[in-house]
């Protein structure tokens, strides 16, 4: 009896996620080495262990920390700089010259810890990113205490970054190796789209992939106009494309799949590979909606991201998941699809499967990492609450969130009537940050 | 030089909706006798006003409070008490049966004062009701200080509160009396829907909104079964039904308008009716996805609502506003599809002007109530701002409202480090509310 332990959390209500459907009530979750080694009654724990540090959250549920299974974080530095536009005018008329002049080690290390920052402070724990400079990106990660995996970008077309695919991918698998002492953090290869590489390029990088046991990230079937262009210039849809060249694998995780036939579906399936959905993404720019009910019904696995924040304009992955929620019955027709319980698997073990790390997080279970979120359930507008699963998904927001663990550090707390707290982050650096990039991006805008 | 008034509030930024796609610097909107009596540079301010109270939002924005289109307020004591549902089942099966067994004068006056907390908490100001014991409501936004234009429902079914539909609009109608001396409180008929109305109880609804000089709210073209019931039952779509009728005018607002043909909309806007789109709640219920686009550019004029939180489940318009703004690009596969200055207007002037109270509130002028509501601009995840009005609608949430006031008196109040705090309503009033009938409801649940 009393057995030590480094942390208890004691908790109201808590959802394990895994098994699904489940809420349980006064329970604890009991923490060693960064691990989950019980979890309990709270009565039964408080017989049975001895912790270095008790958290007690009598008003709040606990849930697995959110992932972010698709980003460009370090673009928060861009967020509102334009919108209401399709996407290739928002990319080449906007993003992609805004990129050119500005983007580098600094701008990618900046954004990346105010993108940190914000999805703290959201209960998401884990991302999954692509952009320029992954060394830098993983300096802000580190800082800030998140889990991610960060893909090294490919494309064809010179950056101030890298000059052509050999190069992009020599320069991310130098960053790479820079951070092997990162227990947080996984790399995959991220070449950019279909429309960005060539197929020697897309070889490439399985042959990579494959000799260094990489996953791939990368766009796929994100609009009508990159289908309609894979016909004409390869005479195929980009999902046979990406089957011909060997991208289709387990270890895929394509973003987006918003215009998919039963056909691509089937493909995706044969191949294992897995979907990240952005529905506020793929609504802003116009881009499409995925549908996802049918991709569930076909045996995909699908996770949520929310793209990066210039196309969003957020990373909250809460307003995300009730966004997924409510678009999936939307484009079914169907008041059943995506019911709470899913969309929450989508956010959190569905997108740890994706990164083939659902042995480590994505649910609350004796064995994995505690990464994991606290959301605060008495405020006025949480009212009454007859199910604690449906509040998570469609009336709790990123407002509610209180305590972030990750590893079982926490990295971020807001405690009532204070302001919210991060573990190595602070607020007037992120202002100082914003500061500096807005007086430089707002300049080459005018 | 130095004239008398009651409040100044001088702010960072303003977006008065009128005119169109501005927003002003560095402004100051003075009040007098709960009217706007001047807006103009701060620094002007200062030298020709001597204010009573001066309120400085040095990194805030302000926007006219918004305005809740179509909600049934009080079913916010049934938030989430049955998700993931389709309308009917959702109605017949859950609702209905509550409603039976639960419905009084306390329950509307509770649910609807939890109901005016939590939209103060997230800067509305005003809103359109639709429920039964509309004098319960009465008190409760009375106690609230908020402006409601409340909908006095007729059905031809019996129900706790009416037996027929004459029962209903005399109840509505004596209600209605008793609340004559609150100038904030107007008053519709609301006729349910085409499906629960007869011709006979829609003539009569008409009869009298004309005697009296009453607008009409009803649910309109919510579902596909409501069209296909009503081409069996009345040879006619709902919408030329109630043309036939005589239901449909300038003092019409039509909720939901969700399966619009062409005829459809030509029929609406040649008779001057307005619509109240609430995009959460039909995809919640899978209703389907309004053309906003197309209606928009058939002439009509669109606000929006958060329909019940039974449905939603929330009664937050930031939340509803940015939903309308992504939705309507999807639903048009046009990225420039309701731009974020257009949205606001949604979520302000065009309700404003659907319930023929655009002299004297819906945007932030000269000569109108001091309906306004204050947005925080700080917070990390609204780092950096280039666009002001972008932030508006796709960056900031509920939790960034900071100060509302309607008609010049300040009426919920949040500041740093603090609880948000109530002119009239204590939380923990509201929190024995949620608990007294939670207990019923849950009881008769199980």
């Amino acid at each position: 009896m009393n057995k030590p332990c480094d942390l208890i959390i004691e908790v109201r209500w808590l959802v394990p996620v895994e098994p699904k459907n489940v809420v349980l009530e006064h329970h604890s979750v009991v923490v060693q080495a960064g691990r989950i080694i019980d979890l309990l009654p709270t009565a039964l724990a408080r017989q049975q262990y001895q912790p270095l540090q008790r958290t007690v959250l009598d008003d709040s549920v606990l849930i697995p920390g959110l992932i972010n299974l698709h980003t460009h974080a370090a673009m928060t530095l861009m967020r509102g700089l334009a919108d209401d536009l399709p996407l290739m005018p928002w990319l080449q008329q906007h993003i992609w010259p805004a990129e050119q002049r500005w983007v580098s080690h600094e701008f990618v290390r900046d954004g990346t810890l105010l993108a940190c920052a914000e999805m703290l402070r959201a209960g998401v724990t884990c991302f999954n990113d692509m952009y320029f400079h992954p060394a830098a990106a993983e300096q802000a990660v580190a800082q800030a205490g998140m889990r991610a995996n960060l893909g090294l970008v490919v494309m064809d077309f010179p950056t101030s970054y890298a000059v052509d695919a050999e190069d992009y991918l020599h320069q991310g698998l130098a960053a790479r190796d820079g951070w092997r002492g990162n227990p947080l953090v996984t790399a995959s290869l991220a070449p950019h789209a279909p429309y960005t590489l060539s197929d020697a390029s897309f070889e490439h990088v399985v042959m990579y992939a494959e000799q260094l046991g990489l996953g791939i990230h990368t766009h796929l079937h994100e609009t009508q106009d990159e289908i309609t262009q894979s016909l004409q210039l390869h005479g195929r849809r980009p999902m046979q494309r990406m089957v011909d060249l060997g991208v289709l694998s387990p270890g895929l995780i394509a973003a987006h799949c918003v215009h998919m036939t039963q056909d691509d579906m089937d493909l995706l399936r044969a191949h294992g590979g897995h979907i990240a959905h952005c529905p506020a993404s793929n609504l802003k720019l116009a881009s499409g909606m995925s549908p996802v009910a049918a991709m569930q019904a076909a045996g995909l696995n699908i996770g949520i991201g929310t793209d990066g924040a210039a196309s969003n304009n957020r990373l909250d992955m809460l307003a995300e998941m009730r966004l997924a929620a409510l678009l999936a019955k939307g484009v079914a027709g169907d008041a059943t699809a995506v019911p709470a319980c899913q969309a929450l698997s989508m956010a959190t073990i569905n997108a740890a499967r994706a990164l083939g790390l659902d042995d480590r997080i994505g649910s609350i279970e004796v064995g994995k990492f505690a990464d994991l979120t606290a959301l605060r359930m008495g405020d006025i507008e949480t009212l009454p609450c007859y199910d604690v699963l449906s509040h998570v998904v469609y009336v709790l927001g990123r407002e509610h969130v209180s305590h972030v663990w990750v590893s079982g550090d926490l990295r971020y707390q807001k405690l009532p009537q204070q302001d919210g707290l991060y573990a190595n982050i602070e607020a007037m650096e992120l202002r100082e940050i914003s500061s500096k990039w807005y007086k430089k991006l707002k300049q080459s805008q005018n």
